[in-house]
């Protein structure tokens, strides 16, 4: 049977992963808390919605930073795409084309930034700022010449989350694949990761915004204190993400600060977050707590494993129709329509 | 062994009928997550029952919308009771008669609404508006015409919950069940559900409790805000419902939000509730949380498809007599004295 | 291997007892949410130990309605304890004695309070007023010829909560065991609870007051309300009791609605609690909570099960010595030095 | 495969040791709930990270009562480690040494005081303080001659919580294996309890504090009361512990009164904290809620019993770089940055 929903294909990519490459997506850092706490933490968090409203002509189309998407769910940037499947982030870019939204491609992909161009995909460039200067001055470079329309700056990876599986299953990138950064295979993720500079400052990042001659957004804040500093910086938007659970366990769910993003933010520049998207209804509890939109990372990736473009394209597409659904049923016609009364706390477990 | 409460009826019928028609009676919408919280919530209520009380003369009978019923339990609308068991809509209707109370007919009956009229029982009718307008002049006229006592008009449903139990067990509508609003059958529920219209507004239903001279609930009503609304646009009632979980996905439960409903609407029109029904408790808990009375919907459903009547008729009496067992030990002699002081919220869990 | 705990004795006598009967003692009323939030309650607080007191003389002695006690834990009225070991009753009161506490009689005792009486136990007996007053009176003259030491008078039972596992074994009390209330045998409990008087009020109560010649306290108090009419109406004290989860079920714990029982009383009378007590720390807490003392009933019945006087009498001294073990590790001389302050609620889960 | 965490350890040791040891070291009081608890506790708080700080010259190290240590965390006391490995006390002192950590010695060593001294181990003696004075002084004597740098004093044992797993196992120290505190061996851990003293005070606390000639921490505070009374009484510094779960069951996990100990001393003394650490984060988390420094029982005892001394100084590695990591992670360059903002109270389970 066609698999349905997200938990579907994610059940398929478990089957047809080799244990390491499942592992390597998967998984998280340490003991997984934060892990699994971003999926459960959108169960603490109840719709309120509203009755009578004429949705008829309901829609998903939205803007981020003044690009029009599809809906406001962008694809999340993924390192090392074609360990899931041959075709790797040219399928996802494609996949986010069809879908009408943003491809944010990583730095740590297997395909180059030029080859993710040729899809003419909308397309972001997520950024490692590497001890080398240089190289990070020509990755940007790259970005900009590949006409992708915004830097998406990680933060949160000083140094390399623990992760465990990786280590128990000897995962390793394979030879055959070139990481576009390096121009350069065989490499472990842990390898790759040693390359990221540990001392990047907002004051380095106030360069970066204003030397790269792109939209920046910083992707891992988890705090009111660092959103407002990402403002003061000149950043043009925030992610709100704990790196899927990959980095420091034990991190809040980021549905659960969003909302004090949010607010640090007060309006300044568009927030918005990752973490643990799996169902239409997730989007809208987002929106609700003020995001512009999400990124949703492994989602679309277990389409890819499970039936590269054709697959992410279906997850796209699923979540789409879900995010559609959940808007009509919750009283709006149209993502701006979803204000902060339609969420509200759960109450507490007795 | 026979029965000894809805928990054995409802593990019955689940031996009794197919996977595909339990999976549409007992299946909710995306992950279920509202649906099981309905039934949890109630344990989330603790009572605080009082001592030397004189309950020698205790009774549940009460009134709803000033119809006398021998309980503050009516039985909710469920589509297409044939497919739970031959006698259908008609059995049920008797077991509400004999048990006293009211029979709330779906729009989706199987049966018409001039034989439910020929059981003689206690009735009101359930309306979906249609796409055409004339469809749902037409259900109105045989509402009257059948002398149902009142109209519950849902609002929860401009469109159809995520329902995937049904796309896995490719659940349909049997070819030979007709659904009286159509006139035909062979459909399958989304079909139906596709000619419901997504348009309705507040003032659409004012028109309707105006015009069609019956009075009218509006079933669905999760917030402060609508129940407001409910109450200034002509609503003579509301049924505080999730549409069983049906619907939309990650709302609360019907009990969770029934105080906010009842402080709302502040004693203008009567508040009903439906979700989660399965215990006599679990209905004085709703009246000291302010309803008049509950609907329940799957409890004597699963009375109708182990036995048909006798089955329904069977769980109804089963529960009322659970709930006169819980009025007397909560120290109350009516459901008119179940005051909100005989609930509190149980502590959190540690 | 010698039995170390209660938990034990629980498992031991659920090996010896017939389903029928362990039923009986286990259960509770429909789905035993509160027979088994007694005893999850407990674990919602957290002691507050003291260090360097000196402990060297730490006694656990106590008084209760003026009553020398070795403990502050009484045996709670259980009925019909021959059915748990052919010496009933009389074991129990032997073991009580044997312990230094008191033996609450149960009306449905299978041994006359004279029987008890000859045991020089401590002893008080357990009250139902049914609806013969004759036959009530009739108890309380037995009660105070056989030099019973106060009238504990149940009153959360106007009618038997549903206790589903002795319909489901046919339960039924032994056609040879008497039952000193009725003088007769052969009677489900059901049958026995039938002639409970349901019309008993605050009234009533002040008159047995003041006519039986006997301190009188009242069993089942759960809300502050009641315990002030109890105050009012010339009670001795109080027993903060839901009747072991058997009578309604979604009922607090009682360790859970202790305190608000206890601030209401403002010391007028002494506070007594019953239930899910299995530990040493449990007792101390409640002790913490403002109990004067506890009743334990499944605990030493559990006991009385396994090995008859002797395991009830063990049961008895494992509760002493971890009540003296947690009195001296939680920094207190006796049960007086239990304050407010050594218990405070547990975090909630997250 | 190489143990990769200490649940790993913890796992192997568990197979390495009889039941009878393995319980003895694993075990807690009564059912074990705060044993549990010190463990999930850690779970119920979030950590707060903090983006773009430059830690590329981050370290552990840090002093706990003016002494360096490499990390804040230091070898917690634990009896008898002959009975984990052969090696014992020695093996765990060689350990923290090369760890650059302080090695705690229980009074209920099998290895002397002089012994450890012979190591050059940075070392702290946890002190009991016997009914026989002169024993108590012959300790101290011993500690100061060999070179302690402090004593710790145990206070939450006034008498030994019932560890049921000994009884169970009939679990007793084996007959060859001296104890340094009372040159001789065979006794059963009880028997050695027993010759503890219940009588200490707070006064003997400020004569052993004046007399001792040693820096004095107390161990075994859990409450803002006896904190103040410790900095009154002049002790240098407080542990906050519950004695792993092994005194007083149903007591709070010790982090989550660490705030409440921290408020109350206001910097007067130094406070660290010992239960249920076992990761990196676990130990930043203790860091930003006031601890100086925690102790670590178990995890490096796992070790020890796995692999002797490369098996306990491989957990202190594993450990230090944990904490190393977390520092980084939540950007923090030293101990002394981990602020009380960096860690918040997690969500309440829904």
């Amino acid at each position: 049977m066609e698999p349905l929903n997200v938990w579907d294909y994610e059940r398929l990519a478990a089957e047809r992963l080799s244990v390491g490459a499942h592992g390597y997506y998967a998984g998280g850092a340490d003991d997984e808390v934060t892990l699994r706490d971003n999926v459960e933490a959108f169960r603490r968090w109840r719709l309120r919605p509203r009755m009578l409203v004429d949705v008829a002509t309901c829609t998903t189309a939205t803007t981020v930073l003044g690009h029009d998407v599809s809906m406001p769910l962008l694809v999340a940037p993924v390192a090392f795409q074609r360990v899931a499947h041959p075709d790797g982030e040219v399928a996802m870019a494609l996949a986010a084309k069809a879908a009408g939204t943003i491809m944010c491609l990583s730095t740590l992909s297997t395909s180059t930034p030029a080859e993710i161009a040729a899809t003419e995909a909308p397309r972001w460039f997520q950024l490692y700022v590497f001890r080398d200067e240089g190289m990070t001055r020509d990755l940007i470079a790259q970005a900009r010449s590949g006409g992708f329309g915004a830097l998406v700056l990680t933060i949160d990876a000083p140094t390399r989350g623990n992760r465990e599986r990786d280590v128990r299953t000897a995962f390793a990138i394979p030879e055959d694949l070139r990481i576009a950064a390096f121009g350069r295979g065989g490499m472990t993720p842990q390898q790759v990761f040693d390359e990221v500079s540990p001392s990047l400052t907002w004051h380095d990042l106030e360069r970066l915004c204003s030397e790269s001659g792109l939209p920046l957004l910083v992707k891992g804040v988890l705090t009111a204190e660092d959103a407002k500093l990402a403002c003061e910086h000149g950043a043009h938007g925030v992610v709100v993400s704990n790196h899927g659970g990959r980095q420091l366990d034990g991190v809040s769910a980021t549905i659960d600060v969003l909302e004090e993003v949010v607010e640090a933010v007060d309006g300044r520049i568009e927030v918005l977050v990752d973490g643990g998207v799996r169902r239409g209804t997730d989007v809208v509890k987002a929106l609700a707590l003020g995001a512009r939109a999400v990124l949703a990372g492994r989602a679309p990736l277990w389409g890819l494993a499970v039936d590269g473009e054709a697959g992410a394209r279906r997850v796209l597409e699923l979540l789409r129709r879900e995010i559609l659904s959940a808007l009509q049923l919750v009283g709006c016609s149209s993502p701006a329509d979803v204000t902060r009364d339609r969420v509200t706390r759960a109450p507490a477990a007795r």
